[in-house]
């Protein structure tokens, strides 16, 4: 199974995805300034990373825009700001929510926009929601990747369903996400094999977007590449929900394509985002996580219990147990 | 390989080994305070620990007393202060290193003394110095573990050649260590098929002793269970050299042995290592750690840089690729 196990050569099919500023953007309400993001993309850049996500592109009737930063959003404005026409190998990604999104109206066609990929999220009971969402960026001409949310919760029958109906799309990346960060790696390399067996059948590549609440984002990351699986999401000191995310140092320090080099990304987390940091942003593994984690329940309640401040971690055990 | 693959049965030959005094000691010089100390000792007993390490038995003509706490030394008196007749199923175990330990003088038959289990600490150059070790302390009646440090810069053929050796004297168990947290995943499967190769030829039990450089720490360790290693170490709050060790709360959290139990340690970490933390100490993954770990080098630069307070990790890096 895992074919580059000896671990000295690379796969020219992995691609590495930067999800800072959208998975990121969720500890902070996407409240990123400009020079961080303008510094994220030469970054990017220079560390060989293969898309930038560079947000939401939520629904301004659902979303209040005075509540949130401007990657929420991230209109095509926006992006061709810091990025002018992006003369890099780097391509842009963006988000878009089943439910959350206004897609028909809010995503132009490709050849009027800086974007080059649309990453579609979508939990299992929205999939012909999703289905419409990819036909409608395939048809405007993007590269167009799904995120199935939550399939640590899931019956392997109803996400067996989900894979052929998109399997039959126009798709091209399926992703595995372990939103709850439940999974370990030996359950990751089952769902990695029910994930390839499809992407075989229906020619998509699968993708992997981890969660750190057990401290295996990394690991289940990089069991995935030896599964077969080639679109890794990583974020930066690995920024995101909660218990954040597999962190982009430790994924390029891994991955041996000469193009990926890991110290630009030492840089920008000594400047940038150890400055996240201390001005108090919170994110990243801790007890609150893995307790959710290890029940395989959403984090909100752990999210919740940090942002009030709490300390009381057994106490808090107690209650999401009694939840359970 | 992977015989507990289906994650929810387990097996009753793992034994886990609690190293918070031991490896945490590394980072506060052994000054916990006897509270810490009988409440950690407590919580083992309740979590369904099997082994608590209390220290090293270092040579007080080598190390000056006035400069450590009395954990770098722990005398049969000072665990007897904490344990009594240690009338639990927590056996007692504490670390002599090689080189540093006078084990023919401090180390009495274990008719006279409070502890159980000798772990024995080498280099693959003091092979012979160990074995000394091990047949001395198993004439004194006690079970010995034998951890070979540093493996992941050595030789496969050194390391077949120690393996052998050890294998033929009484040891009952032998550590894989990952001293500079450099090894991935598949590595350490690998690793874990070399020693289980000697274990089932000599009949001896096989442990690993992973560190987090890479936030791997605890994914090792699990990799290993699934390997068919059996003791497994872990420290409270992932407190140890460094980048620190497996996480206890992780690994108990992963194991379905009814017999461990998460809720005390979690306890045990709110009150006491979340204020060994406030109060200063500091251990765990960093940028620092990940950048040795990458490298295959000991963690002693790194550990320098935490002390020194220093945040120029970018600077760091080039410092220690110009070392390579």
């Amino acid at each position: 199974m895992k074919e580059i196990s000896n671990l000295l050569s690379y796969r020219d099919s992995i691609k590495v995805v930067d999800a800072t500023l959208r998975d990121g953007g969720l500890v902070n309400d996407f409240f990123f300034d400009d020079d961080f993001v303008r510094c994220l993309y030469e970054t990017n850049i220079k560390s060989g990373v293969d898309y930038m996500e560079f947000g939401y592109r939520g629904d301004k009737e659902m979303f209040d825009p005075e509540k949130f930063g401007k990657w929420k959003f991230c209109s095509d404005d926006d992006i061709r700001a810091i990025v002018g026409e992006n003369e890099s190998d780097l391509k842009i990604a963006i988000m878009a929510d089943v439910g959350r999104c206004n897609y028909k109206q809010d995503i132009l066609p490709r050849s009027e926009s800086p974007v080059d990929l649309i990453r579609v999220a979508t939990y299992l009971n929205q999939i012909p929601t999703a289905v419409d969402m990819i036909q409608d960026a395939k048809r405007k001409g993007y590269e167009v990747s799904c995120n199935i949310m939550a399939i640590s919760s899931a019956q392997e029958g109803d996400v067996r369903a989900a894979l052929d109906i998109l399997g039959k799309t126009e798709v091209d990346v399926i992703y595995i996400v372990d939103s709850f960060g439940a999974l370990y790696p030996e359950q990751l390399q089952r769902v990695a094999a029910l994930y390839t067996e499809y992407g075989e059948k229906y020619n998509k590549k699968i993708g992997i977007h981890a969660h750190n609440n057990q401290q295996l984002a990394f690991a289940n990351t990089i069991e995935a590449v030896g599964d077969g699986v080639d679109w890794l999401d990583a974020t930066y000191a690995a920024m995101g929900r909660g218990a954040g995310n597999c962190a982009m140092e430790l994924l390029l320090g891994f991955l041996k394509n000469p193009k990926y080099k890991v110290y630009p990304v030492i840089k920008f987390i000594e400047k940038h985002m150890n400055k996240l940091r201390e001005d108090g942003t919170i994110w990243g593994y801790d007890l609150q996580y893995l307790m959710t984690g290890l029940l395989n329940q959403h984090p909100r309640t752990a999210i919740a219990f940090t942002k009030e401040g709490r300390k009381d971690y057994a106490e808090f055990y107690k209650e999401i147990v009694a939840m359970d």
